[in-house]
């Protein structure tokens, strides 16, 4: 790398991971509120393999850049910039447009306002691993779902980052905490990862399991990203009352309402993205506050599958896609 | 009538109108928790068409008395009943069996908890017309949707005696009204009742004219009875972190969920029933105190549409189910 260049990832057409290039790009200077970051490694996320697909919540203009989260060093800070410096060691929370911002590259730029300082005792890699899971599971778990000890709470898909996330904070909060996986291969796992019960859906009945386990009360917080026909059944096993929490579209199918349930339970379903944290100051300072105190006790660690390096970028989205990976991917740069 | 039967609407089987029949019944004493009264008059639901129906949250136990709400003078009260006495002037709350206590009859017995005196000023017609569809506005805007001034709301299917306390429960809280009905004939009764804008859904379309109505920014609570395919136009006109409040199931048809919408803006879908407020007494006194400072104040009036006798009880079920209404439906005992 020439020190006018830098390597960054960037995709010309959207599709599978092979339209992932890694391109020469001229190193620009920050912004007023901007700071730019020597990349020590990317943890990857779903919301990347779906904007390369273009079927993410935002349309890429091609050519475009990704990725949402990385740890490094600062290298430089814009003018207005006073709460970093040069030499600060930070990683990304994902509060800014991916195809401007994308963070998959050697160096990057980011807005001041999504940059923070992570636990000293946390390596780069695992600082690349925490802001987008944890503050997804935040947000739902405690900010909108205010999951209180004693609870049950259903966690589908649950072998996702955000899904171990999601576990290890209803755990903390002393909850009853019921994980969803599709095969047996992750459910040692997702017990290990604080699980009360792993129910396996492709040879399991999620709606009498879930009876028998709650002793037919349900469960209060459901977390899905799946969505599609489930939705019909997440109600059935939710409690009187219950909230289920959506974030996600993985069925990638219709998804009709459960509307007789919802009315006989009143229950409440929610879209729901990290978005609605890390777009506004108040509430991510108070996700933040939460988390760190969690890292900080050494409560909470988080889980790294696999460790891919920056020229196998493509090899890494394979992966995610294949949904073999417990825990988070990561890139080391 | 004797002294010992009273007149008692029933039926033996479920379908129109036509299945409801007068029979003769002996006067019972009520029990323990419970308090007799004389019938002055009856307040007409939808819940009850479709309980006669056999397409309710209840499923009736043929043959089946019917009804939620009745005003009248208490003859007789049960052992454990101290906060009332004989010759009080009640109206009933729905929060019992319907098939159980139905009060579509001349005499009729409910539990006590379900019974509550009604402001001086109103009519027994008038106290038999408030409770169902105030506390089901009230539960809807004010308990969980924490309408507050300068907010707007959206309320589809305007004209039911819901839809009017949602009018005025929402104007008094000083937000925009923004009220929707199929034809011209009631958009008028609307106004008058305080929806700022009305939508005449059968030729506006409702997308586009909310995002005029509201320059693009939505509805932060829609207040919707109908479902079905409605509910992801419902999804469009929201607002950023808006929570639309469904309470009915009209359309009866499928009702696909705006899982994409959801996501995007943070959407709350809530189902939602009276019984939410009336089987959780702290929830139920907040309603009443609300309401009757709004009743006593003289700021709210029940509007009445129509007064039939209690031998055209079929002839009242039917004008219900035409639609014609505007506010609602009584039965003078």
């Amino acid at each position: 790398m020439s020190l006018s260049t830098t390597k960054v990832v960037r995709f010309h057409q959207t599709g599978n991971a092979s339209v992932l290039m890694i391109e020469d790009l001229p190193v620009t200077e920050p912004g007023k509120h901007e700071i730019r970051f020597v990349v020590e490694a990317i943890g990857l996320n779903r919301a990347e393999i779906m904007f390369r697909n273009g079927a993410y919540l935002e349309q890429p203009e091609l050519p475009s850049r990704l990725g949402y989260e990385a740890a490094g060093i600062i290298d430089a800070v814009g003018k207005a910039v006073t709460d970093f410096k040069v030499g600060d060691r930070i990683s990304t929370i994902p509060a800014f447009s991916m195809g401007r911002y994308g963070v998959y590259a050697e160096r990057a730029i980011v807005p001041s306002s999504a940059v923070t300082r992570y636990p000293k005792h946390f390596t780069a890699q695992q600082g690349a691993a925490i802001w987008m899971q944890y503050i997804t599971a935040y947000g739902a778990l405690i900010y909108s779902g205010k999951l209180k000890q004693g609870q049950r709470i259903l966690i589908t898909a649950a072998s996702s980052s955000v899904g171990v996330a999601a576990i290890q904070i209803a755990k903390n909060q002393g909850t009853m905490v019921i994980a969803t996986t599709r095969g047996k291969s992750k459910k040692q796992f997702l017990l290990e990862q604080g699980a009360d019960y792993v129910i396996q859906t492709d040879s399991e009945d999620l709606v009498s399991t879930m009876a028998n386990i709650t002793q037919d009360a349900g469960a209060e917080l459901v977390f899905d990203p799946i969505g599609g026909q489930i939705l019909s059944q997440l109600a059935e096993v939710s409690s009187k009352g219950g909230r289920i929490i959506e974030y996600g579209a993985l069925a990638n199918e219709p998804t009709p309402y459960p509307l007789f349930s919802a009315l006989a339970k009143g229950l409440i379903i929610q879209g729901y993205t990290i978005f609605e944290i890390t777009q506004n100051k108040d509430k991510l300072e108070e996700a933040k506050a939460f988390l760190l105190t969690l890292f900080n006790d050494k409560k909470i660690v988080p889980v790294i599958d696999k460790i891919f390096a920056f020229d196998q970028i493509r090899q890494a989205h394979e992966y995610m896609e294949s949904n073999q990976q417990k825990g988070k991917i990561v890139i080391r740069v």
